[in-house]
């Protein structure tokens, strides 16, 4: 329960109709895209503007109520749950497009701007904004910049801290600070832009953002390779990257993917299929050739069963439809979706493939696996039941196995959905005791009295590391 | 002086030969690249490995000896002097290729790696590392870490900072921390990467890197634009991003530049221009035929007295070294060189050459101006008489009127020199002081007990911004 003193002045501040503690507004923002994690907040907050953001911080910081900033909550790994209650504050209504800089090549926005209508706006104006998540329809390039998203264009285009260059944000206390700037260089301190990007709302309330733009490209082309033999698939992965090709996306859906985004999506896909690779490049209407030709011949050297290239973009489009409903396909297969996004060094692709599967079996769960393959980065996705405690127990230890796994072969434990609360117990698996404390250090410098998405990071407690039974 | 104690336990650590704490190695190791700045070490430390380095990091911590690590002492910011004394810690033997790998496209380095000698390394094997500060010849690759360092390629390529994936680091009480590793993708926590990358040896020493490289551009063609107009030759920088093209490189040199230039490399270069800018593309033949094209047509708009397009490889070269050699060039004419880097929205140079000259001429100093005009990077050099106190006080009072004109035209101090000593009393100007404030956390939280690097990127007190009287 929030102070009456605390709320009544949270009221003044952006006006009685933009602070809620009713019940409903409450439950509605109790929980995220997260499966099994609910908790309420005492209140939520809307601001409108930046002078808002920091009053309302000023405020919390006095009472020492913790807050937890978010956009749509499409967040995977609890990042965005109130874990210790508190405020939520919801930045939608800050969700301008405070301006296209066409000299400069860059868009300076808000954060609850829904980035499928950012993406948009600037691809009408000829310009190109790569990051893409699969919850671009609904996610806010503020909550894009928290998790650090990627998408299907990372592998060529790299991930939203690749285009984020300056940053307003406020800081626990109140204070604004502003990072960076319409600079393509800036060296002037510690890199404070690309700190808060991925820190997951616990260090700075973010405000508005400068995002770096780049000339679209002239082309593009899309493709399918089918294998038999899961493995191939794999390899394809590690033959175009050694072979100096670097595609605008690389997408991998394993069997039990294929067969229920066909089900769902109705694409006709082969369901036979071990293994799909999806494959985009672009650029020059020359390269586009030349590389689809020289990837055609690589899947054929590799055994692929079939290769099609899409000869519209109605017919592309589908088939990139087709990777981005995985999640939504696998949902409807059972109550309970758990994906998750370890990630390998992308030589390593076919080995942690073949681990998820052994692991899964073991644990006799249902996984499957897709994923962003180009970049080493898989979601093995758990289908299962909330109410089975005991199934959902053995899909908790499958996943320990899966990140265990990724570790030993040299990746991590997450590659573009967060820490939050989920994978806190894992993180010192990662970078260590020593990076853990060193982390803690730049909470403290940030935020003192931890009131900003606290118990997300840093777990109580360290998982302690399963012994992988193999064979 | 140090303990004798302590000069025993580091040679042990190291052997006899690795550390020095005579007279010639103290002085050797007392300046960098910085005029006018010299502060002498206590001793002289060369590691061979990790363990050695997180030894004497235990060994300095416990005595509390600060310590500045380095590699060949390049730095233009005064970055790598040890005002406060202490140990120089050197890393040139720690100078080994680790690995390339191939399949996932990254090499592992040891910091005291020869920049220029990795990229050709790596171009031998059909790759690619574009980060190409004008000092790699004698650069290392930890320095420019340390530094973030830019370079001739940084408008379409990024800077060092886009190319570290991983890093291996001592902490100052001796832990080492592993950050990143072989994956494009992880947000496993707060980015230590690129948190490391540019802080100027100040949070942690660097004793390895994983970099990405990427494929070789197939094809590369170089021009020349020379302009009697210096701001023609400034909106055409401006226009030729707008009109979407990034060249790979983008360069500017003005007149006096230019004269220097050719009078020390003997090019032929007309010497009545009040421009030159060089400009090279890269990429699929055809793309790069094309972008040349358009490049050449929006110069002639613009009214460029010639153009001139490199017909081979050589010619090319040479006039890459006509751009390369600026600094050395204008280093010859008077005995003392002053070179910043003040960095604006691209779309503001001719803004800023503009405001660059008339500070010039206001307080009768000389500064030829060249840099990375496609990233708004400029470079303002004064060539002056370090023994002239009157006439070097001009000259840094129009570098303080330099910077405070670039944050005003929404830039920054420095774009990739760093701040180190020299710029120090000038960070809160771009960054405010809620942001020094944020980086003093940091910097407490990685070195509580201030030894690494200490007297750099924080200045004791923050010059005043002085009033600029324009007309």
């Amino acid at each position: 329960m929030l102070d009456q003193s605390l709320t009544e002045r949270l009221r003044r501040i952006v006006g009685e109709r933009h602070f809620r503690d009713d019940q409903e507004a409450r439950v509605a923002h109790s929980y995220d895209g997260t499966p099994m994690l609910q908790s309420l907040p005492d209140g939520v907050i809307y601001p409108e503007n930046t002078a808002q953001v920091s009053e309302i911080m000023r405020a919390l910081s006095e009472y020492r109520v913790p807050v937890v900033s978010r956009g749509s909550g499409s967040n995977l790994s609890g990042g965005t749950v109130p874990l210790q209650g508190g405020v939520v504050m919801v930045m939608h209504r800050m969700n301008r497009i405070l301006e296209v800089d066409a000299e400069n090549l860059t868009a300076t926005v808000q954060p609850g701007l829904i980035t499928a209508e950012f993406i948009t706006h600037v691809e009408a104006m000829g310009l190109f904004y790569p990051p893409d998540p699969s919850s671009m329809r609904i996610s806010t390039i503020g909550g894009n910049i928290a998790e650090c998203s990627g998408g299907l264009r990372g592998l060529k285009y790299g991930t939203t801290k690749d285009y984020v260059i300056g940053l307003e944000a406020v800081l626990p206390g109140g204070d604004v600070i502003r990072t960076g700037g319409k600079l393509m260089k800036d060296v002037a301190g510690y890199d404070l832009t690309k700190l808060l990007v991925g820190s997951e709302g616990t260090l700075a309330i973010i405000t508005e953002a400068t995002l770096k733009l780049i000339p679209p490209p002239a082309a593009k082309k899309t493709m399918l390779a089918m294998f038999k033999d899961i493995y191939a698939a794999a390899r394809t992965v590690s033959r175009i990257i050694e072979a100096k090709i670097i595609p605008a996306t690389l997408e991998f859906m394993d069997n039990p993917t294929i067969r229920v985004v066909d089900d769902f999506a109705k694409l006709g896909l082969p369901r036979d299929m071990e293994a799909i690779l999806l494959i985009e490049q672009d650029g020059s209407p020359e390269t586009v050739e030349r590389d689809i030709e020289r990837i055609r011949s690589i899947c054929e050297l590799e055994k692929a069963d079939r290769v099609e290239v899409a000869e519209t973009r109605e017919h592309a489009d589908k088939l990139l439809t087709a990777r981005r409903s995985a999640f939504t396909a696998l949902a409807r297969l059972r109550p309970t979706t758990i994906l998750e996004d370890a990630t390998v060094p992308r030589s390593r692709i076919a080995d942690m493939v073949l681990r998820i599967n052994e692991i899964a079996r073991k644990h006799g769960v249902t996984i499957a696996t897709f994923g962003h393959a180009g970049d080493g980065n898989l979601h093995p996705t758990a289908t299962t039941d909330a109410r089975d405690k005991e199934e959902v127990h053995r899909v908790e230890l499958a996943f320990e196995e899966i990140f265990e796994a990724a570790i030993e072969l040299g990746g991590t434990i997450t590659g573009e959905h967060g820490v939050g609360m989920v994978k806190a117990p894992f993180l010192e698996w990662k970078v260590g005791r020593a990076g853990i404390d060193v982390m803690k250090g730049i909470k403290a410098a940030f935020d003192p009295h931890n009131l900003l998405n606290p118990g997300k990071l840093f777990a109580k407690e360290t998982r302690r590391r399963v012994v992988i039974e193999r064979g």
